[in-house]
This record gives structure tokens, sequence and C-alpha cells, in this order.
């Protein structure tokens, strides 16, 4: 949840203890455009920042909008010395915010082109203080947030197959978690994947493995017990996303979504 | 300045109420690693994430160090728990600053293959809460942290000129600030370049012109007052980096080194 | 996740500003010890407090151990001042988080005099800014944790029905939530738990039912999805537990876990 | 003081990043409704959850106030989507409130059936993190605040004693005092407390001592000070008010009023 | 008390994000200073400044101890860059809390001459962010801390007065006040004086009475009320002091000690 | 940059947990009036006080008019609990921004007596937490902010230069700072200003030197280098500035600006 007290550091961050530049009386209003296509978001956010200095904010689309150059995504009014206060941390969060929404619907969209179900979901390779931001606008582009937080759903990790093994680890956890809280279980071959399904995991994670490798676990997975979920990780970009949604992989997660989007080109203009 | 506010921030975003992923006794060490070739940064808001863990943390690689796959960059030691607990926020910080401090080195070797003493500049296009540490990690790269915040320096934009004339806006902010304060004035054509530096501004600002507007410009600024910075500004690639290096220009001013670098892809081992 | 901003602010608000009762020279011990029997929690907390003081602790006990009165609980050393300080707030959460888990072990175990495996949780009905204090305690004394925010899993309620109809409410949340993020669905009466199962609910909240209903609701729900579970809510008391229990339901969720259980009774003793 | 920074923590802490169950569009109106008799408070707390989430509050109960069951204590109007946001952390705080004000008002009762002035008040043993909240619920309840933080009064105490004596201690701390802080004075047995009183003490705290003792302790204060009150304190419960209130002490002082009080059941009803 | 949150507000205040200057390697050490002579204090906050920054700290000297030009009052050994971080702020802290105490002690020392017990305390007029600095500086240099906030002692003003009538009001606030708390009740003639004693003040404030009727009212208060103490108050300076220490007042309050003192020069060495 | 937060900060710290004295219905109105001559600042943090109360502000005067004895600067309309609460806070703002405002206007003119440009700036010597307040009213009083943190402009200092020389911590530092950033290199004797200010200085700080030394020194310095600015700086008084003024120096900068500024007397009135 994004809070005055965040605002409050953006701001402070940016203005320092004696802006001179923006000492300009009476009010005016201000739109932000788009400078290329792609999709918003992050409405929520530049909003969040206008208010807080007191200014009118209308917002003429919403966050997972599809926008093309020259568009307007928001407008607001009032005292000049406070818009063009906010006016860059609110383009710095619309615009990185876009850039990840936009990432996300393009891999969507090659995900679609495939097969109808198969999820795009963001990891926690989130920027730190920003998470909610950007999982909301892989929301917002038709992407899945994926767990949210460590305490949302439990990964049952390499290390603890190690020290437990697979159905052990499964079986740790399962009595420690709340019955609220599924277990994703990363397996590091198809023939564990099963093992894993079978022992109770919710999600089977499939991790760094090739579209070939993908589709015999999904295979194997489906046999074996036909509730568990498979996820498809590892370092894929956009392009690798078709290979694997004709995997039949329910979930294909990456971690580029949010780590690697480059800003959409957002202008701010006033008066 | 990181403030270890700022860390207790990320790991309550990252960990949430109850944690039971985490939960494994004795002590353990980590290992931060690169997946690929680059320029390491944000090596101090690693460590910090860690020792307010209190684990014990050494860094055999120093912010703005050319790394390759492989290379080990920051060792930890200290409790399993915590050392997992910190692990994602210090990759995603590490990793995020990282891949900035890269292509800032790619701007900088681009610009030095053909001219000495331009500086390669961030803007104030930073990720909000993150300015310090991308700043950082542009400076150990061999660029420059342009103004900081908003105090640090008067921009003199195209709305003051409007409201005010190019030399009345220059002469109205050269009072108000201070004499530690420098003037960056925004200009949009090469002639207003020359009228900018003779009104005294400590740079001109060349705004969205070509490479060869950016060289007519900065004749003319030379011809007329030698002290003047002059800066090219305005979507500027490190595709275009030569171009502008060539013109003579002092500094080039890139925002995409900040908001839209990709992570570096980094690694982190336990046990 | 316990930070030492949360340390500071229970420590500010019990110190004020000039403590003349505390200015007392030399180093000191003081050890917590239980005056009454229970289960004890919230050592985590303590213990943070008096780190945040400086001062070395050592817990002969953990989370979830039943202890009797006289047993000690937590010991410390350091300044006699910063003791003296500390020793409220620890006291207060201790107390707090020990009489929770009391009274969550209590419901457990007479849930587990009818049944193995039904799961008493406890409810977001906790105290603000302690959310995860009271969520650990309930864990520790072998309680469910139940969703831990808002975020953690969907509730579909009377009001989401009442608008979009149940098997409508959801299909609504079901495309809108993460694959990570679990739906509980609430019903009214007995004959609605089925259809909330076959509409796709992971959990059937069986609201406000008497055992007899539930125990219908749970056979309704068996009949029709063999995967759903059952959970009964609704101003549950330890009392009712095992009447609840012996209906077969999976979980039994009890607000009175965590905002009405009296504190444990500890005494801190120096010197 | 109660600020919108513990308004944010506690919104946070009960939404995290992405609350897909109330998005929900349009405005709505909220009932805050007693489904038990008690002693309303805490609303000014539930107000601010609903304000900082810009929503419009009525509150047709004060604390303090007695309620029936059925009873609505606050009307709140506003965006749906913020007043489910708001809704669990405003009925926590307000039932909390409202448990501690009910609790105080049986005591303050039980105290005035035998005496008029003897007063009944709260201690140090609060909830962190809302020690103001509580006490202003046990002053609305007709109940004493004690000492708000440990500036606010000085408790002379066993260890000080042991060090100093009894004359010695009060007299070090009535030195360091400011003329604005009373001195609180601890004795173990009732012949301590007219020493106390005679050196100086402005209450005499008579600690763990049966109503028997109590009695005697007062005469004694009485014969030798007529100034000192004389304040009741250990473990006293609710049953125990009139035995401790017939003996004549100015005040009986029961952290079971904030530590140990069940919530009073609200409810909280939409549309 | 004071909090590494305070620490790091004040350390970001005044590093920014990028500080070059001190970017120096390896350990050194650092010496506070005198470079006049006075009383010093606020040691604690330059030690916690060092401390936050890991360095270590002794404290040759105590608040309160007289020093004279060339001593030295803190010592601090650690990293260079972290002593050159904390060391202005470290300055500024203990100048401005050392100043404070040579003021007060000053005034002290004046009322010495004249009256043994009278006692010169600060007030609410104090520096926002520091109230707790300043309140144990006086009282380090033997002043009286007065009321630490608002809630410390209720002070019954003109204000309140007029609208209830002296007698009114002060019956008002014995109701709603803890026996905790003391009635500090304004007067503005020497004749209302002794109406506020008998009526219940524990202090009866002269406001900006002159010394004569403040003997006046001394006498009036003493004849009505052996109990009540007495306090100037109302712009009273330094050199004013010894003429209403002679009236025998109790207390003497000043705005000046803390809105109004000069820094002690203080001077930080390294190396 | 003035925040909802500081000023959260400053109220709790008045305020405490339960504050009796303030708790009247009904609206009021108060000003804030001038008991003395001088010039007013602080404006803007008076107002965030009391607008953070949910009260009207408006301000007949702006920072930096001089105001009489009499004036009002400020009157603001609200609850009249809320007005009470705001007006001691707002009151030491504004009368400690005031007062510093005060001073800053006698150097201003005391220099203006004797030279048109030279100009009078504080320094980094300020209260920790209110350093932008106290920068803007120095500022609104017409002096000079000088630089507002560590960031802003590199400080060559003796120590730098006994490690690296004159010209090679000059150029150690002009390498590692942005062109943003100027330097301000101390010097100690007249002769080594020359040198400084060859060795790429942006500006000479002449360090505690006699103001013939100053003048020796600004000759050499002009003869030296047209472009560099000259400081003078250390202990300097408001009486020592003609002295200093007369030297052609271009800044003198004065801790006591903002650290040894008495309180402007500033009175607020009710109803």
């Amino acid at each position: 949840m994004l809070t005055n007290g965040d605002v409050e550091r953006w701001l402070r961050e940016d203005v320092g203890h004696h802006d001179v530049t923006n000492q300009v009386p009476g009010d005016t209003e201000g739109r932000l455009v788009a400078k290329e296509d792609g999709v918003v978001a992050g409405l929520d956010a530049a909003r969040a920042v206008f208010e807080y200095l007191d200014c009118e904010v209308r917002l003429p689309s919403e966050d997972g909008d599809r926008i093309e150059s020259g568009d307007m995504v928001l407008r607001v009014e009032g005292p000049a010395r406070e818009i063009l206060r906010g006016e860059r941390v609110a383009v710095n969060l619309a615009g990185h915010a876009s850039g990840i929404a936009t990432k996300a619907r393009r891999a969507v969209e090659a995900a679609r082109t495939i097969a109808d179900g198969v999820r795009i979901a963001a990891t926690r390779k989130t920027t730190p203080g920003l998470r909610g931001i950007e999982k909301r606008a892989v929301a917002a582009a038709g992407g899945d947030t994926h767990r949210l937080d460590l305490s949302h759903m439990v990964m049952v990790k390499d290390n603890h197959v190690a020290e437990m093994g697979l159905e052990g680890a499964i079986s740790h956890f399962r009595e420690r978690a709340s019955f609220a809280t599924q277990l994703d279980v990363e397996v590091e071959s198809p023939e564990d994947a099963p093992r894993a399904a079978e022992a109770g995991a919710d999600i089977v994670l499939l991790d760094n493995m090739t579209p070939t490798e993908t589709e015999r676990a999904v295979e194997l997975v489906t046999a074996a017990d036909g509730e568990a979920l498979t996820e498809a990780s590892g370092g894929i970009t956009v392009a690798d996303v078709p290979d694997y949604a004709v995997t039949g992989v329910d979930v294909i997660s990456m971690g580029a979504l949010t780590h690697s989007a480059p800003t959409l080109d957002l202008s701010f203009r006033t008066g």
C-alpha cells in the first residue's frame, strides 16, 4: 500500500533544502503526456504525489490502458510551485511503472498467441521500495503478481531439498505453513517434478529448464497429479515466451518484467 | 545517504509478517557472484542490508570494478535465517546498481574513444527512493552525478524564459541563488546558447539538439565566453554518444543511465 | 517483520523526554520470570528491545514452550539504566504474546481431544501494530496464522455475493487474483457451501453456523468437491471448539485468540 | 498523540502490496455498530483511519458513552474501496479501546458502590504502540490515566530502596526531579508507608498488600501526613475493587484494565 | 528519548546524496574540544551520532561539567570517512546543548547568590525536535526541566479563567486530570494568587509580574496555603534573576534558557 | 523540504499522550503577533503545523518582511482544541526562524553600508532537524544559504591539504566532483589564497584571517585569477562585518547567524 510517508521521502529526496528554481507564484496546470506507445501504469502513485502537494488531479486513463504517443494520461491543477515540485517524482514513478506494464503486456501477448491460460508472472526481483507499484503494474498489464512477499507463499528451494530430501522438505513446510499459504517447490530435473507434486506441492517450479525439459516435466506432473500447477522460471525473456507457452506450463515467471524494463517515455507539460 | 531506516523498509517490504521459508537454524555463509560481465556497484547498500541483520560482510570488490561472470563480489557470514532474509533485497539492490554502472561505463568508454574530457552525466530521472545509490553507481563507473536534487543547482527552463526572457530569467535566478549554486540554462536553439553564456549561465544546456546543432552551439558559446560549460541533453543513447562527444560539448547527460538500465545478473549462493 | 523502528517507537512512547527514575550507574542483570503457567511467546520482540539498548540477551526458552510459574524465560545483562528502560516494554510485549499463545494452545488442545487434523486459526482481528508478533505467537502455540494481510488471500464476502452472485463473485476474483493467492469464500447457509466449492473456492468459510449446520455444510462440500477446505468462523470460543472440531471441518478460526486473550503474568527481576 | 504516521503503519500492516478483494468502484457508506452492551472508546482513532483515506466521518457517540447492542457509534461515507480498506483497522482499534473502557467503567462502578472519591487508575502495562489510545479509553470511562510515561512521575521502587534506603532514595529523587514531577514511592509493608510519606512521597504505593494491610497503611499515612496520597497496586481485579475501596485508599491501580480486557464486539456494516 | 531514527534524520539532512569531500580511506581519531569556558551538555547526543556510524566514543566529561577553553569533552575513533560525516552534526548538537547548559548555570548561580531553594526552570519554548536534549541540558546544569510536554502538567491559562472563572477552571481540570498530574494556574494579579492556591492549584504561576508584585503574591499565597508553590514567569532574563530570587518565589521559569542561548564554541579536531 | 512527518514529530513531542489542558469544544481563531521589531521568517513552517491540524491559515506577511511590535503575521481559524495544540510548536518555529532572519538582516545591512555586492552567508552550523527552515530564513532576510549539505559543494580543508598538498588536494577533488559541484578551498595564509585560485578553486575560503590579512588575500587572488570568489570565515560577528566588507571579499560567512540568534519574541493570542 502506498502511503503519504512514501511520497514524503520521494519528494524530500528530490527537492532538498532550498529549491530556488520552483519559487513561482500563482496557479498552473500540468499534463502528463506519452511520448511513445505503450501501456500506462503507476497513475495512483503519480496522483498521490500531486495530492500530497494539495493539487487536484484527474485521470483520463487508468492503469493497464494501451496508450499512444501524444495521449494525455494525467492532468493536474494547483499552485505552480507545488506542481513543479512534484513533476519529476511523478514522471519518474509513472514512467517506471509504465515501462514495466508495457513489457509485461508484450510478454502476455506473446503467450496469448500460443495459449489462453498460461500466466505471465513477476517475481520478487523488484526494486526495493517499489514492490507494490511494480506488482500492480504487472497486474494492470494482465500479468500475475506471483507471491508478494516471503510470507505470502512458501518457496521450497534446492538448499532445503539438499538438507531434508524433496519429500522431507515438502512435509516439513506443509506442517509449518498456514492453510492459507501455498507451497511452490523448486525442482532441477523433469523427473523430480512429479515427485514434488505427489508430495504435496501446490506449484512445481521448473527451474532453469529448456522448453523441451519443461514440456516433459509438465507431462509427468499431469500424469501424477491433476491438481498441482507447473511454473517455468529462470532467465526467460519475452522472446522465449512462446517456446515455453507451448509446453502447457501454467505459469511463466520472469524477473526481467520488473528488474530490466526500460522506462516508458512520458513528458510533463505545464501552462 | 543510506540509513538503517531505508534497510528496514526494504526488508519489511520483502519479508512480510511470518516467513516460514527461512526458519533455518545455525550459521551459514553466502556469496554474491556475477553471472555476466559488467561493472559492479551498490555494494555499500548490499552490505548495509546484511549488517542490519547482524551478519559479517567482506567485499573483495569495490564499486566501479569491472567484473567477469563467476567473480565473487560480496561474502557474508552469519545466522542462516538472517542471510536468507537479506539475500533477495541485497541482490536486487546490487543488481540494479551494477546494471546502471555497467551502462554508464559503456557510455563513458564510448565517449573516451573520441574525447578525453567530455563528461557522461546522469540526470534527476532516477528511481524514487534510490537516488543516492543510483548517482553513486554512475560516479563509480566514471560518470558524473550531475545535480543531486533541485536545490543543488538552478535549472532555468523554457517556461522561465517564456515568462521573463532569457536574460531576465538568468538575472532573476542569479540574484536568488547562493554563490554555492550554479545556473544551468536550457536553450532551444544554437543561437540562444551564447546569449545564455553571456548573461551569466554557468552551464548552457543544449536541449534536444542534433549533433550538428550541438557543434554549432558549442562554437558560439566558446566564441562568446570561455568560461561557461556546454551540456547536451535529450534522449541521447549510448549509441549516440560518439556523435555528441565529437562536438566538443563538455557534458553529455543521459536519463537512460538510471531509468532504463537492465539489471546486471547476480546470483546469491549459500552454504 | 519486527524492525528497530518499531522498538524505537515503543521505547519512546514509554520513556518520554527525561526519565529521572532510571538514571542508575553500573551494570546489572535482569530475568523475565513466569508468575503463572502457560505458553511463552514474543521472546524475539523482548530480545529486540534489549538488544536495541545494547544489552546482551540469552533465551533459555523459545516461543511455544510450555512454562510453569517460576520459570525464567529471558535473561539480560547490560547497563542498569538501559535494562530498566527496556523492562516495561519487554514485559508488555512478552506478556501480551504469551497470553495469546496460551489461549491458542488451549484451543488447539481442545481440538486435539476430538480430531487430529483440524486447524485452529487466528484472524485479521489483531492489535494494530502487533500483527506479526500476534500471528507468530499463534503459530508458536501450534495454531495457524490464517491470512496475514488483505493481499495474502482473497476473501469473497456477502457484499460481493450480493452484487455479483456467488458464482459470479468467485469467477470475478479468480481472474484477478494471482495463482499464488487462494480464495476463501464466505457462505451463509450449508446449501451454499457446495456451490462455492464447485465454483472454485479454495476454502469455504461457514459463517456464523451452528455445529449442526457446520456438519451439514462439511458433508455437502465433501460430496461435491474433495479439494476445497472448510472453515468455521464467527464468535467461536475455546469452549465451543470441541463441538466444531467434531463436525469434520478443516479450520476453526477464532478472532478471540488475538483480540481477547488476557496477558500471561510475567515478572521482571533485576540484580 | 495519534498521528497520520500511526494510521499509515496500521493500514500498511493490514493491506499489504496488492489487495484484490477491495477493488470495488463507486461510493458507499459504512456503520460501526455495537453487538454487545458496553462503553465506547477509540472513536478518534477509528475516525483518523477513515479520514486518512479521505472518507467523511460522523460520530453519533463520543468516547465514554454507554452503548447497547445495536447502537451505531460511527458512520462513514466515501469511496467503497477506501472504506473497505479501513474497516478492519478501525474495528480493531475501536473494539480494543471499547473493551478497555468497558472494563474500566465496571471497575469504577464497583468502587463507587463503596466510596465516592477513590480513583481507578491504569498503569504502564499497556500495549506497545497504543498507550495513548488505551489511557484515553480509561479516562473516558471515568478512570484515571496514572503516569503516562517514565518521565511523567518518578517511581521509587524496591531496588532503589535496597540501594539507598527509603529516606535516602526519596531525597535522591526529590533533588533530581522537577517540581512538576511527583514521587510515587513503593513500600512493601504498612509500617514503611508513613515513613515514605514523611520523607516526601507525593504518593505512597502500597505494593501487593491485602485489603487489611492496605487499610492499616492508609491509617498510618493519614496519621503521619495529611497530604500524601495512597495507592493500592498489585494484581487487583474488578472483583477485588470493593475490598480495596473500603480501605480509604485514594487510588486503586490495575494493570488488567489495559493488558487483559477482552475486545468489545463491534460490527462494521456497509451499503 | 533520543533514537537512532533521530540520528539518521540529522545525518541525512547534513550529508545529502553523494559526499565527495569525506571519501577518505583508513581510520582516524577525533576530539571535541572547548574553545571557550562553559558548561558541557549534549554529550549523549554527540555520542549517539558517532555510535550510529560504528565509531567508538569515550567521554572524559559528563553533562553538567564546567569546562575551560582547551578541555577535551569527547574522543572518538573509527573510520575516517564516518568520523568526518558525523563531525558537524555532533558539534552542532553538543554546542547547542552546551550553550543552553552554560546559560542555565549562569541563571542558577545568579539565583544561588540570593536563595538556596529557588529553582530555575525551562519552559516549553524549546526547539522543535530537540526538546529532550534541551531539557536534559537544563537539568545537567542544575536547572529544573519544568513540564516536559502538554500532558505532563495541566496549565490553567487566562482563556480558561475568562471562560469558567478561576475557581471553576481549577475545579474543571482537577476533575479531569490524573492524580499524577499537577495543576499550574496562571494568575495576572497578586490578589488572584491566593485564590488559585485555595482553589487547589499545585503551583501558582505569577505571570508577567514585577519583582514587587511577585513578592506580594508570594506573601499572599504563603498566608493562604502553605502547600502551593509559586512560579515567576514572563520574559525574565539572567540579569533579572536576583530580583526575583529575593521575593521568596519557588520557581523562576525562563524561556530564554532554551530559545535564546548562543552556542558554546566547540571545535572538532581530527588526526 | 518540510514534510508532514516533521510536523507530526514536533507535535507529538509537545503534546504527549493525553493533553487535558486543551480539551476545549468549539471553534476559535488565533493570531501570531510580534512583540518586538524584527524580520519575520518560518511562516511556512508555522502554517504547516496548523494545516496538519486541519485549521485554516492566512498570512498577512511573508518571510523576509520587516515587522514591528504589534504586527500580526499569521491568522488561523479552526477547532479550538487543534489551535491550542499547534500554538506552541508554531510559535517556537516562527520565533526561532525570525530570530535568525532578524540577525541575518542586521548583518546584511551592516555589509550594505560598505559594499553593495558582498554576500552574508550562513554555514552548516545549523540546528539538527531545522536546516531547511534556518537556511530559508537567512535567504528571506537577504543573506546567502551557502552550501546546503555536504554533497552540495566540496570543501577542501586543512587535513586534505596536509595529506595531498594544496594543488594535489584540489586536483584530487576536481576529478571526483561533478561539474555541478563547486570547490571551496580553505587556506590559512594570504599567500596560499592565489595558489588555490590558480589550482582551480571556485571559491577561496580565507580561514580565521584578520581584516588586514583578508584584504591582502583578496588582492592576491584578484591579481592571480579573475574568476575565483573569496570568502571570509571564522568567528565573524555582526559587529565585525563592516571591517570584512571593506576588504573586497565576495562572501562573509557566519555560523552565528544560525547557531546563536536569540528568538524573536512572538505572542499567540486566541479568541
